[in-house]
């Protein structure tokens, strides 16, 4: 890439680790397809399930249910979807939040177009879902309840035990599936604290590779979106991306949840650019932040043209969600919030990894203020 | 893996070679995210582009048809629900062959199961779908007609391009999806020249890695079967698995198709069976096969025992196809052939690649015959 790229869009995907690269290229030996019956098959098969114990340990659980996807857009929907298709019979009101990832409001908008009754949820000014809303949209016909663990615009923590207690005491045949994407590696998770039933998450944004994710259930009674041969008892067939699966466990093997960490470069950000710039807003809770992004108004310019300029000075940032950067809408989770137009026209995402250090972001921040100065000349 | 091992199971999965080895690690650096606005995003979506070029090309095809899927299972579902659901209001007759993979078998109940008149095609005794049969089942109101190039237990090749004529006369409306996960990089392809609407490829039967293979649509009107962003026109959304897209590409760039080669492999391998082994039989058409794999019973012996023998000769072949291995069944290909039970029993599949030597397959041949002879003083 281009030498001493500051690179701060770590919410869209990160650098896979060295220990990533290892464990994918153990495959072009051991190439054997899990589903053989001969040595290199079972060999393949022993490896798929010691990723398993890694991945599963980090949630709190148990290999045998955890299922590997094509990433996390694919976890989503067959948590959301299969969920619901295959509870039926139990009804039909499906609640997902306002602010969740397009993988899972799209879900949902095609169990509506099946005929399902899907309300989503409103979120706070602060960019939490709204807990007393929630409770009141859950019957006892709700059938899956999905909110996500933090926000991928905002790194807003959202309030999922309480919303977990909620599900059980009202809605006993709904199953909350909770989208732990930008958590998994970043926050500690324990699937029975947190009161999930089902858990989304993904390899590229922990430093492993594109196109691995998986979808831990604590109650597969899911319907399968991918028919096919055996695999993963039939819920998702086809041959296991056996290279991304271990690099996914090696990255996870090496994320170390340190929370303060993330929190101490996102202030340290937050600190730069509002000494530097005038007339800015972080979008979000400061309580219930993970730390891992920063989402700004920069008021009085249009964040693409911030983005773009950036790109001179080797700092890589991005405007909302890297999954609709190619629509023209405005930010649906910055909308949710309420945050004014002009304030969405100037957000940013600015995502750190473990990796970031101190001397980029300050760096980065004088290269955002510089070209926001010049920019507002201009606007 | 084991030392001298002797890897006849090529239809089951492939060794990645050097050059996907060397593409997957491109995106250690260029590891951007494909759908980010700035630079880094901009490249990985030009690296991604230039794969599909590659990959179209071999297809005789454009490079805007082709979207990347997690693997043949997932394209062939996404062909075959995904086409038949979009053109519901056109008619709900689903034509499939009897030996198709489990993929496009099980998408075709689940099809079924949602109310389409779902018919499967029988087939002749060589292995081949009964032209006259299928011209039969095809009607005005049929949508989809699914029928493999190469199939993945015998290597038969079957009448593709007479039955894409016969469904353009009889059903307008339909379109013809064409499985050629075991004939990409084996068998030249075109797609016009073939007849084929829609078409799965797969990367890991042609040394890329598994996790990732791709539908080609000459027609993209399909419902997806993942919703979420914006990625590939939304027709499979999802961030693109990068790394397993160039690996892919270096793979199909490196296939020769070298039909006459493959068939001298397998035609040696029949005869230095033949001639160390009784009482045995090949099945599938010796005329129309692609050569990638041979399928022969062993009577007298149950294919389990034989293959588990082999190993400690580091000899791997298979017994039907690796997705239905676990599957207690006989294999549904050979029962549809109407070979008879023991025949089924005692049958194995041998699969070469390009690098199989005839010295390998000589060696490999007098281990079976070794093997063979053992259990049969025991059976």
């Amino acid at each position: 890439m281009v030498i001493n790229m500051i690179y701060l869009d770590n919410a869209a995907t990160t650098k896979p680790s060295e220990a990533a690269a290892v464990a994918m290229m153990k495959v072009v030996e051991e190439f054997g397809n899990p589903s053989s019956l001969h040595g290199a098959g079972l060999r393949a098969e022993k490896l798929i399930n010691t990723a398993k114990q890694t991945i599963a340990a980090k949630l709190g659980g148990s290999p045998r249910a955890l299922y590997f996807t094509s990433g996390g857009t694919e976890a989503n929907n067959l948590a959301v979807i299969g969920a619901a298709r295959a509870r039926r019979r139990g009804g039909e009101r499906v609640i997902v939040s306002a602010i969740e990832h397009p993988s899972v409001l799209e879900a949902a908008r095609q169990l509506e177009r099946e005929g399902f009754d899907v309300r989503f949820a409103p979120v706070t000014g602060e960019g939490r879902v709204d807990t007393d809303a929630i409770k009141a949209l859950i019957t006892p016909e709700t059938v899956v309840v999905s909110v996500m663990h933090v926000n991928n615009e905002t790194g807003v923590i959202q309030p999922v035990e309480e919303i977990a207690s909620a599900v059980k005491k009202a809605a006993p045949k709904a199953v909350l599936h909770c989208d732990c994407v930008q958590s998994f590696g970043k926050l500690p998770i324990n699937i029975n604290r947190l009161g999930a039933d089902l858990i989304s998450i993904s390899a590229h944004k922990i430093h492993g590779f594109k196109g691995v994710g998986a979808l831990y259930m604590k109650d597969p009674r899911v319907s399968p979106i991918i028919h096919g041969g055996e695999q993963q008892q039939g819920i998702r067939p086809g041959t296991e991306n056996i290279g991304g699966i271990l690099a996914f466990a090696a990255a996870a093997a090496e994320c170390h949840e340190d929370v303060a960490a993330m929190k101490k470069k996102r202030a340290l950000m937050a600190a730069e650019l509002a000494a530097e710039i005038g007339d800015i807003q972080i979008n979000g809770s400061e309580d219930h932040n993970s730390g891992s992004v920063l989402n700004v108004s920069i008021m009085g310019i249009k964040a693409e043209i911030l983005l773009h300029a950036l790109e001179r000075d080797g700092v890589y940032i991005s405007t909302g969600s890297a999954c609709s950067s190619h629509k023209p809408q405005p930010s649906h989770v910055l909308t949710a919030m309420g945050v004014p137009q002009r304030a969405i026209t100037g957000a940013v995402r600015i995502s750190f990894s473990a990796a970031t250090t101190e001397e980029e972001i300050k760096t980065a921040a004088r290269a955002i203020a510089k070209e926001t100065a010049e920019i507002r000349r201009y606007m």
